[in-house]
C-alpha cells in the first residue's frame, strides 16, 4: 500500500526557510523574556483527560484530540461512551498545564515564579487559511505576584519582544473583569446573564456598538438595562478620559482599588516602554477564557486583523489542583501569526554565516577525499557553513541551484588534480 | 473534584535547572549541525496512523499512542476494533515523518537535503527509570546522496557537536547490513532466519560469544552453521585488521566495493575528527529497525551502559511513499541521555548572564515605581537579567533565596526614600 505524503488534515510541514526565521525568533524571545527574569520549563504534550475536561478551558474542550487507552485498560466491548476508552489528551493551551505543573513542584519553584513556556498545542478546530490545529503557543506567567508589577512586567517583557522583532505602532488594549462586571450590575443586567451579556459585547468589534444594541434587545433584555449599557460606552468614547468616567458614572458598583491599580499600569507601561506602541483602556475587551479573575489584555497588530496574542490575571485556577489559591498573571504571544506577518512582510533573518560549497567529482582518490574534509573541518571553526557535496554532472546547474540557497563561495574537486 | 498534579504516567515535567542546560545543548546542536550544512524541518507531532503502522517501526509500532476520530468519524457502536476508532497517531521517531516530508516536499528541498529536526517522540513503553514515554530526539539526516559523503559528514557532524558539548573518549561503532548478511549466508543459514540470528547477535554485549554460541545452538540451527560463523568472529578478534581477514574469509560473498566503502568512511573519519572519539568496525552492531539497507553506526559512552545514540543507510524508505527510492541516511543523538550525563556530571552552562534583583516595598508611590521600572529597563539594554519584585516582610530570607538562584546584585526601594 501507498503511504500518505500528506501531513495529517489541518497540521503542516514546515519548511527550511519558515524554519530559519522561526528559530530566529524563538532566540530572541528566550533572550528577551531571560533579561526580565523569566525562566524557560516544559510540561508533556499529553495530559490527563480530566485535568483537560474541567470547564477551565471553555470552548476548547472541545476540541480536544483525546488518546486512546493502552493494552488491558483499553476493553472495547464494555465501552460504553467516549469517556470509557481515552485516558489522555493533546493540551489545547498551555495554562492547564502551567497550573499542573507549578502545583506539583511549588516547593522547588522560586516565589514569585516567572515562567516561560514554548511549546505546540492542539485544537481539532475546522482548518482555515493560516490557522492549524497544531500551533505554537509562547507564554509567559507569573506565579505567586499578587501586585500589579505581574501585570506590568509581563506587559513591558511582550513588547519590548514584539519591538525588538521589528513590530511598531501597535496597541495593547487592557480592561478588568471586575469593570466589566460592575458595568453589567450597574446597568441591572441579572447576574447570571453577564456570561451573555460580554458575548454579545465581544462581538463590538464586527458589529458596533448599534450591532451589540440590537442583539441585547433581541436576546429580550430589558430595554432600560440595555440603555443604560450602551450610554456608559458612548458617554466614554466622548470624553477624554474614559476610565476615569467610567469610574465615577458607576461609583460603589466598582471598587476604587480597581480603578488606581488599572491606572498605575498604564503609566508606568507608557512612560517606561521601549517598544513603539500604546496601552490603552478598552471597556469592550472580554477575552474569552472562563478563568479570568482581573486585568485581561490583548495585542492588537494594525497589519493584522484579529488579536496578535493577550492574557490576563487568573487567581483562582492554582486552587483547582492544590486547595490553595494563588495569584497569578500570564501574557502569551500570538506565535504563528508573529511568524505569518514576518514571512508576508519578507522578514530576513539578521547577520546569517558565510556559506560555502565544495564540490568532489566521483572517484577522487582517498587521500585527496580526506585532503578535501580536513579543509571544510577547518573553514567550520573559523565560523563559516560548509557544504561537502558530490559533484553533479551538470555542475552549472548544481551551483546555480546552491546559489539559490545562499551559497557564495564555491571549491571545486577533480579526479585528476591538473583539471 | 480536586485536579491531579502530576504528569501523566510515564511523562516528565522540565524543571528550570535541567531546561538551561536542554537549552544550552540544543543552541550548540543547532550552531555545530548548521555549520555542517543541515537546516531545520520541523513536522507535526501527529502522524496518519496508516504511516505508523506499515511495519517501518519494528517494535516502536506496538507503543504507538493512538488518537481518536473526532466527530462524525467516531461510530462508536459500529466499531469492532481498535483500528476503526483511530485516525491518527502520535510519532515514535523522527525517521518516518521526514521520509514522508521529503516525499511531499521533494520539489521544494536541495539535492542533496540535509535535514536537521529535534522533536519530541512518543512511546508507550513500560516507565523505567530515565526512561520517558514522551522524549526529545535530534536527528540529521541527507537524502539524495548515494555515496559515503553522507555517512562520512553524519559521523562528522555528530562528533563534532559531542565534543563541543565536553565528550571525550567515546567510540563510534560501525557496520554494514551487507556484511551482516554476507556472514550469514557464508555460514549457511537460510535467508528466512538471518533476522532471527542476528537478534541473538545483538545480545553479545550482554551473553558474550559462548552465549551467543548456546542460544543459536538452542535455537536449532545447525552445529556446521553455528560453527563457521563463530570461527568469523573469533577469527576477526585475533587478527590486526578485523575488516581485511573478514573480508578475505568472505570472498565473494561480500562485494568488494563494500569493504572499500567502509574503508575509506573509517580512514577519512578517524584522519578529519575534531573530537576525541574513535570510529571502529563492530561485525557484531545489528540495530533493529528494520528499514537499514547498508552501513549502520551508533554511539558508545563509556560512562553510559548503552548506546547513546545511532543510525544508518536507509535508502529503500522513500520508495515506499512516492514508488521511486532515494539514497538516504541518518544519524540520531539520544538526546534525553547526554542531558542525563551532563546533569549527572554537575555540568554548568557557560557564559550566563549577570543577574541584579530589583525589590520594592508595597505603597511605593506611582511616580517612584515608575523610576524603579525605567532603571531595570536600562539594565537589561546592558544585558543584564533583571528581575522587578515586591519586597517581601521576610527580607532577609527573600534574598537569600534569591542569591540560591543565581542573583548577585540587589537594589532596595522603600515607600519612605530616607530609609
Amino acid at each position: 500500500m501507498a503511504l500518505s505524503k500528506k501531513p495529517v488534515t489541518g497540521m503542516k510541514d514546515i519548511l527550511p526557510e519558515e524554519m530559519k526565521i522561526r528559530d530566529y525568533v524563538i532566540g530572541v524571545i528566550k533572550e528577551t523574556y531571560g533579561k526580565f527574569g523569566f525562566t524557560s520549563i516544559e510540561t508533556p504534550c499529553v495530559e490527563n483527560i480530566e485535568n483537560l475536561t474541567n470547564k477551565q478551558g471553555g470552548e476548547n474542550e472541545k476540541l480536544i484530540f483525546k488518546i486512546l487507552k493502552r493494552g488491558e485498560k483499553l476493553n472495547l466491548e464494555a465501552a460504553k461512551e467516549e469517556k470509557d476508552l481515552v485516558d489522555g489528551g493533546l493540551r489545547y493551551d498551555l495554562t492547564v498545564p502551567l497550573v499542573r505543573y507549578y502545583s506539583a513542584h511549588a516547593n522547588e519553584l522560586p516565589t514569585p515564579f516567572k515562567a516561560l513556556q514554548m511549546g505546540n498545542v492542539w485544537r481539532a478546530d475546522r482548518p482555515q487559511r493560516g490557522r492549524y490545529r497544531q500551533f505554537m503557543q509562547c507564554d509567559i506567567d507569573i506565579l505567586g505576584e499578587p501586585s500589579n508589577l505581574a501585570e506590568i512586567e509581563l506587559i513591558l517583557a511582550t513588547t519590548t519582544t514584539l519591538g525588538r522583532l521589528g513590530f511598531s505602532g501597535f496597541q495593547i488594549r487592557i480592561n478588568e473583569r471586575r469593570i466589566l462586571k460592575a458595568m453589567a450590575a450597574y446597568s441591572g443586567f441579572a447576574e447570571e446573564s453577564y456570561d451573555h451579556v460580554f458575548i454579545t459585547l465581544d462581538k463590538m468589534d464586527k458589529i458596533g456598538l448599534e450591532g451589540v444594541e440590537a442583539e441585547l434587545l433581541e436576546d429580550g433584555f430589558a430595554k432600560e438595562s440595555v440603555d443604560k449599557y450602551l450610554e456608559l460606552f458612548r458617554g466614554m468614547e466622548a470624553s477624554e478620559n474614559g476610565l476615569a468616567y467610567l469610574a465615577k458614572k458607576l461609583g460603589d458598583f466598582l471598587d476604587e482599588e480597581v480603578r488606581e491599580s488599572l491606572q498605575e499600569i498604564m503609566e508606568s507601561v507608557n512612560s517606561t516602554k521601549s517598544a513603539d506602541f500604546e496601552l490603552v483602556f478598552d471597556p469592550t475587551l472580554v477575552r474569552g477564557m472562563s478563568y479570568y479573575t482581573g486585568t485581561i489584555f490583548e495585542i492588537a497588530m494594525p497589519q493584522f486583523g484579529g488579536s496578535c496574542g493577550g492574557g490576563g490575571r487568573y487567581d483562582r485556577m492554582v486552587g483547582k489542583f492544590t486547595g490553595n489559591d494563588v495569584p497569578a498573571c500570564g501574557f502569551s504571544i500570538g506565535f504563528e501569526r508573529i511568524i505569518l506577518l514576518l514571512m508576508e512582510n519578507g522578514f530576513k533573518v539578521p547577520s546569517q554565516p558565510e556559506k560555502a560549497a565544495f564540490l568532489i567529482e566521483k572517484g577522487v582518490a582517498k587521500e585527496e577525499l580526506c585532503k578535501v574534509i580536513a579543509a571544510a573541518q577547518e573553514e567550520r571553526k573559523s565560523g563559516t557553513q560548509v557544504l561537502v557535496v558530490r559533484m553533479n554532472k551538470n555542475k552549472k546547474f548544481q551551483k546555480e541551484q546552491l546559489t539559490k540557497d545562499g551559497y557564495t563561495t564555491f571549491r571545486e574537486f577533480y579526479k585528476d588534480p591538473l583539471k
